[in-house]
C-alpha cells in the first residue's frame, strides 16, 4: 500500500483540481540565485505532467502549494541536449576536417532486455546525428563472461574506437566489476572504472571521464545559470552510477552536499535544507512537495514506469519525485520524460569527442 | 585576530575557571546509543587539555555548557592502538611461523622536514614492536623525481616489501600525483591511489588498502560500540588523505553523511546537527562548543602546534576541536594528543600486515 501511495498519480483528477496557469520566473532572484533563460525556451513545456500525487496526510507545505498558483521553471533537457549535440557535431567536423579523425563509440549489448535494446538504438540514433561512428556488438543472453571480454579487448586494441560502453544490466551469471574493469580506462567513456571515480573524489585530481547522468545533471544546473558554489546540496540516493558520482561532482563545484539513503532516518527534513536536489533513487513520486525548501531547484533523475490504463502502451514514465507537488514549490524543476535522460546521452557522446581528442591530441 | 579566538586557550585561568569533576557514563544510553567500555581505560586521561577557546559573543549552548559538571567519556586513541599493535603482534608470529613470511614496509622520506623525520621515527618503531620490516631510504631535500620514482620501483619489485609510502609533504618541485601512483596498488598501503578512493566511493566493491587515518577514526568508534549505521554524521574538511575518505567510510557504514568545507556558509548550523562529528581540518580549536549536539560524538584528527611559553618546547599540539568546550557536550571525543594520532600508525601496520597475507595467500 506505502508504494500506492507514491504511484497513484491520476491525471484526470489533477486537471480538474489545479488551474495549471505557468508564470515564467524570468530574471527574477529566488533562493537560488538568478535564473537567467539565455538558452531555455520560455514557453511552457508541452511534455509536463498533469499528475498529482496522494497521500493520507499531506503536510501543510504541501497544502500551502496548492493554494498558490506560482510554478517552477522546467529544465528543459530535450533543448539542452539538442544545443549539445549541436556543439558536437561542429567540433567533430572540425577534427574530422584538421587531422581525419571520425570519434567512433562501440556498444556492446548482451541479451534481449527490451529496455537495454532501446537505449541502445537511442545512443546509435545520436552518434549519427552528431557524426560520431557507432560500433555494435549483440551477444545472446546465455554467452560467457569470457566472449564479452574478448570484445571489449578487440575494441581496447581498434585505434578507430574511442569509446566503450558495455549496456547494463548485464545478465547474473556475469561478474559487472570483471566486465567493467576490463575496459581501457582511456575508452571507459561511461566513466564508471573506480579510478575515474577515485580522482572524482579527489582534489587537484581530474578523472577522465565523468559518469554521463550525473554529469547532465550538472551540465543542466551550467546551462541554466544556476550556480552551485556554497549551496546545500542533497543527493537522494547513492547508486554508483547516478548518486555518488553527482555528491561529488557537486562537492567539486563547492557545494555543502548531504547524501540521503534507504538507512537515513528523516531522509525529508534533511532535504528540506538543500538548495540543489538531485533525486536518483528508482521509486516513482517519493520525493514528495514537503521535502522541498521553497526555491530549491530540483533534479529528478528517476525514469519509473507506472501503469496506466489510459496510455496506449499500458504504462507511462514517472520520475522519483512527485512533480505537480514539487513544481508547486521549486523554482526550476526537470520533467520525466524530457529532463536528465536526453542529457545522458548527449554527455555519452561529449565524452566520446573528449576520449577522440585525447588519443589523438587535438584541441 | 580571527585565529587568535580558536587559538589563545589559556590553560591556567582555565583551571580556576571550571571545577573539572568528571562523571563517566558508564553503560549510559545516549543520544548516539549505549557506549560500552568494554577495552577502554574508566581513570581520567593525564593528558587531557585543560583549556577553553574564548569569543567575543559565545552561543547560548556555549554558555548553557559551562555551568554543568557533565563530561564526556575520552576515547582513548593510545589505548586502542597498543591493543591493535598486540593483536598485529600475534598475527605476524603467527605467519612467520606458518609461512616464514615477515611482512615489510619500506619508508621513503624526502628531504629534512623535522615534522616529517619524527613521523618516520614512529612508524619505524612501531613496525619494530610488532615483528614487522621496515626498510627506510632517505634522500636529500634537492633530489629529483626520477630518484624518488626509482626507488619506488625497486621496492614495488621487492617481494621482501608489502608497503610502500612515500612521506608527504614532498618537496614543491615535486609532482606528488605522479610520485603516488608509481606505488604499486598491491603496495598502496596508504591507500592513496584514486583506484582505492573510488573502490571506497562505490557499493559492492572492495579497496585494497583504506587510508590510515580515516580508518583509525572509524576503527575507534567500532572499539567503543558506538554505531554508525543510520547516524548522521558531519565530516569538516574535505582533504584527499582524511576528509574525503572518512566520509566515504561513514557512507559505507550507512551513515547519512554531510561533509562541511571552507566554502560551506554555517557549518555550525550542519555539525549541530550529527551524531557523529569528525573533524579534519588544520585549524585549532575551530569547533566550538555551539556546533556540537549534546550527545554527540566528536573525533578530532588536527594536531596544530600553537605558542605557549610555558611548554619546554614553545609549542603545544591542539586539535580542530575546541576541547575544553565541546567536552562539556559531547557524549564521547577524542583528545589530542593521544585521540586518532596513535591509530594511524596502528592503521599503517594493519594494512602492512593485510599486504603481506594478501600477496601470500595467507588467512
Amino acid at each position: 500500500m506505502a508504494s500506492m501511495i507514491f504511484t497513484d498519480c491520476s491525471s484526470s483528477t489533477t486537471a480538474r483540481l489545479l488551474p495549471l496557469t505557468r508564470r515564467p520566473l524570468l530574471h527574477t532572484t529566488n533562493g537560488i540565485g538568478a535564473l537567467r533563460w539565455l538558452m531555455a525556451p520560455t514557453k511552457p513545456s508541452s511534455r509536463r505532467a498533469l499528475s498529482v500525487c496522494f497521500s493520507a496526510s499531506p503536510s501543510p507545505l504541501v497544502n500551502a502549494s496548492l493554494t498558490t498558483e506560482e510554478s517552477a521553471k522546467v529544465i528543459d533537457g530535450k533543448y539542452v541536449a539538442k544545443t549539445i549535440q549541436k556543439e558536437i557535431a561542429a567540433e567533430v567536423s572540425r577534427m574530422k576536417e584538421a587531422i581525419g579523425v571520425v570519434p567512433g563509440l562501440a556498444v556492446i549489448l548482451v541479451g534481449n532486455r527490451k529496455d537495454s535494446a532501446a537505449y541502445v538504438r537511442q545512443k546509435t540514433k545520436v552518434c549519427e546525428s552528431v557524426g560520431i561512428n557507432s560500433f555494435e556488438v549483440r551477444i545472446p543472453e546465455d554467452s560467457t563472461e569470457q566472449e564479452v571480454l574478448k570484445y571489449i579487448s578487440e575494441f581496447n586494441d581498434d585505434p578507430s574506437v574511442h569509446g566503450i560502453l558495455v549496456q547494463l544490466p548485464l545478465p547474473a551469471h556475469m561478474n559487472d566489476e570483471n566486465i567493467l574493469n576490463a575496459v581501457s580506462i582511456e575508452k571507459d567513456v561511461d566513466g564508471f572504472h573506480p579510478v575515474h571515480i577515485g580522482r572524482l573524489a579527489m582534489r587537484d585530481r581530474e578523472p577522465l571521464f565523468v559518469p554521463c547522468t550525473p554529469k547532465g545533471c550538472i551540465e543542466l544546473l551550467r546551462r541554466y545559470d544556476i550556480s552551485i558554489k556554497g549551496k546545500r546540496a542533497v543527493v537522494i540516493g547513492r547508486s554508483n552510477i547516478v548518486g555518488t558520482p553527482a555528491a561529488l561532482l557537486l562537492q567539486r563545484e563547492d557545494a555543502t552536499v548531504s547524501v540521503v539513503h534507504s538507512r537515513t532516518s528523516n531522509p525529508e527534513e534533511l532535504t528540506r535544507q538543500a538548495d540543489i536536489v538531485i533525486a536518483a533513487v528508482g521509486k516513482p513520486n517519493m520525493v514528495r512537495g514537503g521535502w522541498i525548501k521553497p526555491g530549491a531547484v530540483v533534479i529528478d533523475v528517476g525514469i519509473n514506469p507506472v501503469e496506466d490504463a489510459k496510455s496506449p502502451r499500458g504504462h507511462r514514465l514517472v520520475g522519483d519525485v512527485c512533480y505537480d507537488e514539487v513544481s508547486k514549490i521549486a523554482s526550476a524543476i526537470t520533467p520525466v520524460p524530457g529532463g536528465v535522460g536526453p542529457m545522458t546521452v548527449a554527455m555519452l557522446v561529449s565524452n566520446t569527442l573528449i576520449s577522440a581528442k585525447r588519443i589523438h591530441n587535438f584541441q
